[in-house]
């Protein structure tokens, strides 16, 4: 319908209609040439597989590096590069640098971004300075910055073309995620939910940085754009003022939620697909009731914004088990039917296979046996806690209630798996999962909400499940199932995103430096190389010049490093994390680099 | 005769000899196995060449990428490993961490030491904040800290043993350059040239840290260790206070002829070898005379630190011309007669051999064909000015006078080789040379010494010699006859050290960052890899497991590339440099790497 204009203005209006037209057309399009990485998440199903094959489960073995490249930042480096045409596009946590790269001349820089940022933004990020990468569309680059500026970059000359203010540093709001473009929009979240940040996901218009829509977490149903009747819970209307009437008071005001994940999107469908991260504070007795719509699976309109449906993972948080993490969208038999699904590993150690037309949850199973927080989730349709997780009382911070320290908690904080993104492959239908195999002592207490300050109200400690060393295994999942299919221990969390090929070589990176390949169809290891520092970047892959090749962001940090990172040495600092990862340090050390690898000539 | 005791305390004087002579029996026996590097110049030659020869001419084209490591450290990374048994110790620019590294595993750390030190350093280290390696002997790891402190590091464990104050950052003496151990000694020089800081070279026990000697490189003969007699110059005396009498009134006492480069030593003949810096100020108006022994090669007794010889290369240095650079001893035939020689690239441009038994002047030809300074050394041996330069009056900055800016001046500043090393090979009897090719122009002013502050007195700018675009040469040179064998071009100075090796391959890295292997006979190019950041590192080697592997430390900084470690931008800052080198921000960005290479299984 946009398309209908009156003669008298078509000169503009068709520019503009081209221009929209291209840039969903563009993507669409170069989202399937498995030669380039042209969005973080691979493409918009959030698969994180590549059709190329040249790298082989037979010939992985011999896998070199090709050539290197330092960012000139330390801390952690999540996300990855994105590969367009001849470039490369290289992003840096805090100041958050960007590096176009010429593939032609061994990564020779074409130009740098480098913003001026007020330093004040690094106390209000929780868990390192990170930043999960850019996003291309439109002859563009954009990148979030920490200070949530959203920039639009001239992919030619790295020039600012617009800019958009999306939040406010000094209430606790910052930029981790990475911008998806759905259609004409930038669509970008925000980080904050340990200092009381309202989430939301905002779109903005690629030509010009407009705001288009914004819909948050929880709030009034015209803040939420939640629909009573038209907007979904497990098959049913949600009603009215679903994002307060589980609150108390004006704590919804303050109530978390935020919206950090990696964003998919069903172009079939129009819906956009992310979580919802915990509800404020972590002390749950501050906030009683379901607190929705944090800790939520959101299908979201992408030119409206308005909600289709909604399904709340974990009602009334009580571990932080935000619900942030990526939602994988493919398309498989279940049950003798073809589904469209969306597989999601929250925090909270349940793998969740729902409909994304609909919400529908097919699956919902623990993808790390150590998970005892619940004994599962209510599959009964006809039940009155149907969807929801049984919780254990032992393990119920909530329960035991404020100032005491409830032990022995699986998964820690961190989840069974945080941001670290999974892949799927087609070809052996299976999902590819970076997990923490993590466990901790919580203790929440009353914490008062200053604008700025941390609202955290628990203390934690993470340590290995009892009886075992190793805190992190890769698996192999089948979601039409709810099965592990296999699983490699890793000493460390595995934080780092995983890619599935068609050469039948999935390869993930380790927190003490690792780039590692393996069997897509036993896990079997079959190459690793150990980069300068460890791995909490997500894999890639490109073809250039006819050759295959692998990329990877070394840089250790995040939640799990933040340790190493930020100089930390408290073991209950970096909410547990500092004590839990303490061994790090005799692996690895900061740095900031990319690896790139290739088969020899 | 230090062995003779009376048998009265024969306990304990046995074990200090024992201690002792095994200090020194260890190393020399260490130096000469390939397997290690055990000194950062390889060995008391400072030849940095290796008799390894699994990797060859034939096969350096497969070289890999065997294991890489980041320090967590940005800025300028120089100097290189050491292998010592199954451990590689790296060393960082300040904060001046050291790693010990398990070669078995991948360089697990088995510690780090981190020093406190006052950050105030920082702004008193002329040239980027680089630190050039550390030392072995005795069960011990020595640094020299960027505070000046020597430290002695147990290298089982990392603990300090003990550690001694050598100067005063706060009159801007700092430490770079790495200590060397000559027999029961670590010998450490001292930065601060820029400073007005008085050169010395110290000795101190290796037991206890207690200073058994100090030789500065100015003042009356107690200080300068020099013997009025017995000491010479060209094979003479260089009588009574030589090292007061070429200055006017006490400008020697704020004089330079600072010592922080690499030291070579001849167990035979007790002597080790060093160039002293450049005199204070930069402005040669302000100290009319010779202005010895600053830029002169000299030759001390180990045990006491008296000057067997001396020689001054560039008296009344006019153009920042520090002699500093290393002193590599070989044993060549020259006019038909076996000579024990030593060989110096100085930075005024001039390849320099002499007897090293007494300090003969045997070739000093350019090499670097651009040089114009001078036409040459004379030398004539009944010539009134035997072994001086003959210096142009376009480009003496004394005779075009203060605030005159002499232009075209070449070499630069930075000298037609700066402290990046070069090898010799036994095998072809060749130095291979790392050399900056850039041209300056140099305008000195009056400037009045306050302690602790800059004390420069010249303005410089920095660039290519005129109709030329590439500022470095990787050049073979034969000292026997002050010859250039063959010349590669490289876009920027080559400011890595070099290394020699028996397979015919000789390994350097250039500020782009490429490690690069050429073919020791001829110059061809066999190998080029881009590691992640600029390499001003010295290229290793070493064996472990039975594989030949090379090492270098990536990390760009240091003089050349000043701008980007300190992320300067005026083009006259970092003297000149930053300007002139304004270019490598198109190829690199900082960093702190090591990447360890070898031939594939």
């Amino acid at each position: 319908m946009r398309y209908l204009l009156t003669t008298t203005c078509l000169g503009a209006a068709a520019l503009f209609a081209v221009g929209t037209a291209n840039a969903n057309d563009e993507l669409l399009k170069l989202q399937q040439d498995a030669k380039q990485w042209v969005m973080p998440t691979g493409n918009y199903a959030n698969q994180r597989y590549s059709q190329l094959k040249q790298i082989t489960a037979d010939n992985v073995g011999k896998l070199q590096v090709a050539w290197t490249f330092s960012t000139g930042v330390l801390r952690g480096h999540e996300g990855g590069p994105l590969i367009v045409g001849n470039v490369m596009y290289v992003h840096t946590p805090f100041p958050n640098m960007v590096y176009a790269l010429d593939l032609n001349e061994d990564g020779k820089i074409l130009w740098k971004y480098e913003p001026k940022q007020d330093p004040n933004v690094i106390p209000v990020m929780c868990c390192d300075t990170v930043n999960r990468g850019t996003a291309y569309a439109d002859g563009k680059i954009f990148l979030h910055q920490a200070d949530t500026t959203l920039v639009a970059l001239d992919a030619k000359t790295g020039k600012v073309v617009w800019s958009a203010k999306n939040g406010d540093p000094s209430k606790g709001e910052t930029g981790t995620s990475a911008p998806m473009i759905f259609k004409d929009k930038v669509v970008i979240g925000i980080s904050g939910g340990e200092f009381g940040v309202r989430g939301s996901v905002t779109a903005y218009n690629i030509k010009d940085g407009k705001q288009v829509w914004r819909g948050y977490s929880m709030g009034p149903d015209s803040d939420t754009l939640i629909d009573a009747q038209k907007t979904t819970n497990l098959g049913k209307p949600v009603g009215p003022n679903s994002g307060t009437n589980t609150w108390q008071g004006e704590q919804w005001k303050i109530g978390g939620g935020t919206t950090w994940g990696w964003y998919s999107y069903d172009p079939d469908l129009n819906l956009m697909y992310y979580g919802s991260g915990n509800p404020s504070t972590w002390n749950p007795k501050q906030r009683p009731g379901d607190n929705r719509w944090s800790m939520t699976i959101w299908a979201r309109d992408v030119d409206t914004g308005q909600a289709r449906w909604v399904y709340q993972m974990t009602p009334h948080d009580e571990w932080d088990f935000d619900g942030v993490n990526e939602m994988i969208l493919a398309d498989q038999q279940i049950g003798g039917q073809n589904r469209k699904i969306l597989v999601h590993f929250d925090r909270n150690g349940l793998g969740y296979t729902l409909d994304r037309t609909n919400g529908e949850l097919l699956v919902a199973d623990k993808y790390d046996p150590k998970v005892n927080w619940t004994t599962g989730v209510d599959m009964n349709k006809s039940s009155p806690t149907y969807g929801r997780p049984h919780v254990v009382d032992q393990y119920s911070t909530d329960k035991q209630g404020e100032d005491v320290n409830s032990k022995g908690i699986c998964p820690a904080a961190l989840g069974s798996k945080d941001e670290q993104p999974a892949a799927f492959s087609p070809e052996t239908g299976l999902f590819y999962v970076p997990t923490n195999h993590v466990c901790m002592d919580y203790e929440p207490f009353r914490v008062r909400y200053t604008a700025g300050q941390p609202y955290v109200g628990a203390t934690l400690s993470m340590y290995p499940p009892a009886g075992e060393s190793h805190m992190g295994n890769f698996i192999a999942w089948d979601a039409r199932t709810g099965k592990i299919v296999w699983s490699n221990k890793e000493q460390f969390s595995v934080w780092s995103g995983a890619l599935a090929t068609a050469g039948g070589v999935v390869f993930y990176g380790t927190l003490e430096g690792y780039l590692k390949a393996v069997d897509a169809k036993t896990g079997k290891e079959l190459y690793k190389f150990k980069t300068p520092s460890g791995i909490i970047g997500n894999v890639t892959t490109y073809e250039h010049g006819g050759k295959q090749y692998i990329a990877i962001l070394s840089g250790v940090g995040g939640w799990a490093g933040i340790g190493l990172a930020a100089g930390l040495t408290d073991p209950t600092a970096g909410l547990g994390a500092v004590g839990g990862y303490a061994g790090l340090r005799n692996y690895t050390a900061l740095g900031g680099q990319l690896t790139v690898f290739a088969l020899p000539q």
